[in-house]
């Protein structure tokens, strides 16, 4: 699979792929679009915009071919610089969701199920290995300009932390981002299944404030309000409490959450 | 309550507090320890005896007093701080473990509250008020030679973190970090019960990843077992694998983890 990015490189990518598929006797699929175009239409980074073109892209191809599983190369390294970024992005309401070896996904209605086979081996033993064999090939042009905050973290912070601390970060990061992504994935399993439009104020009382932010969290974007962040969330968390004066948080596009009758709802 | 460390302004530092007690009629006790030889003594840091040092002091005199709710002072930078130096260095087999506004702990057979209602106020919050009411203070000196990791943090990392990702970094980290506090509370008070010297493997085998590796942790420290890290962790995990060719883990001090008869144990 190879997902054709504007810019002079991408075609060059195409081909490469292509030919290596040939090689191998694989199927080859090719999707362009114009993601600079659609990031400013849905006002989304170019960052997030590719990644959700992408993987409408995997889904359209998975429903065709009736093949569910997609395998993607991110690794090790990608792995503490997405762990990274969330934590000094402030990674929403969700906290610092990661990337995991296997995960579901749902695009357009088509449960897919994303692997990641190659997020325990880090950059450095790719290139050993690919030098090693002599293996042909290309350094995708993109990477280097898709996410500013993400070239920062790789060539810049990484290599300043490991100067002034002195000891490898990246193995730490990597078993803390590995053990929260589980714990995460977890609790998210153990949140109450709340399909309801209107969201009882008894029954979240009851929940621990864990499972209070999750559930808000899912809650919401089933409600799909945009912007939801940790304020958001506490903020309806306040409304839970019992002598609270607040009846109604304001969320973002003119939306709100609102108490009435023991329920919360957004109108 | 002051705990005496040695070195100079320590003497003054309790003759402070002495006299802050003492105008608003207050009890005040005061301790003195060694830490540097304690530390020596136990092959701890520094900052680990004067710690584990406190707490005991914390915990004799709520004994005899019959007060089992300390107050600690800590603020929302030194949450942040404490947050990354657990990602940076490795943070063990408990992942990101924070601190929380309330919790327990138990100290000699004594439990304990441990309550921060500062957590959520920023130093230089404390800063402005301590100067807007003319308060009179004094600067702890330990805390600039305690821990040369919290300070590089403080001093070096954060001020170069928030000039180069041009973001208020703080801020993203303090939610992450209570985040994943509340959720690792939560998920502690899951982890089944294991009291039993030896665990089953199959009892083992039916709990998620995130609680195995909890409850892995958790049973190693009533064993007492030392420096137990992520790796210690995921190797006693493979013991669980239905046809691991692996039947013993080392730990460090000559302990072992064994797995016979369905069972795993530390001999």
């Amino acid at each position: 699979l190879n997902h054709r990015l504007r810019g002079r490189s991408s075609d060059a990518d195409a081909r490469f792929v292509e030919k290596l598929a040939e090689r191998y006797q694989l199927d080859f699929e090719l999707s362009s679009a114009n993601i600079g175009a659609l990031a400013r239409k849905k006002k989304l980074s170019i960052e997030t915009a590719g990644r959700d073109s992408r993987y409408l892209f995997f889904a359209k191809v998975a429903r065709r071919r009736r093949c569910h599983t997609i395998f993607l190369a991110h690794h090790a390294d990608d792995l503490v610089e997405t762990f990274l970024i969330n934590l000094f992005r402030g990674a929403g309401g969700a906290g610092l969701a990661g990337m995991r070896e296997v995960s579901s996904r749902h695009i357009n209605n088509a449960a897919m199920t994303v692997v990641r086979p190659l997020l325990g081996v880090w950059r450095k033993q790719i290139d050993k290995y690919v030098r090693k064999h002599g293996i042909a090939f290309r350094e995708d042009a993109s990477n280097r300009n898709l996410n500013p905050l993400r070239n920062r973290i790789r060539h810049r912070v990484m290599p300043y932390l490991e100067k002034i601390l002195g000891r490898n970060i990246r193995s730490a990061v990597w078993r803390a981002a590995t053990i929260t992504s589980d714990e995460k994935a977890w609790i998210d399993k153990q949140v109450p299944c709340l399909a309801e439009m209107q969201f009882s104020v008894e029954q979240l009382r009851t929940l621990p404030v864990a499972l209070q932010r999750r559930a808000i969290l899912k809650w919401l974007r089933m409600q799909n309000a945009a912007e939801v962040g940790f304020d958001v969330i506490e903020r309806i968390r306040s409304l839970l409490e019992p002598d609270t004066p607040i009846a109604k948080v304001n969320l973002a596009r003119d939306q709100h959450a609102r108490r009435r009758a023991g329920r919360i709802f957004v109108e």
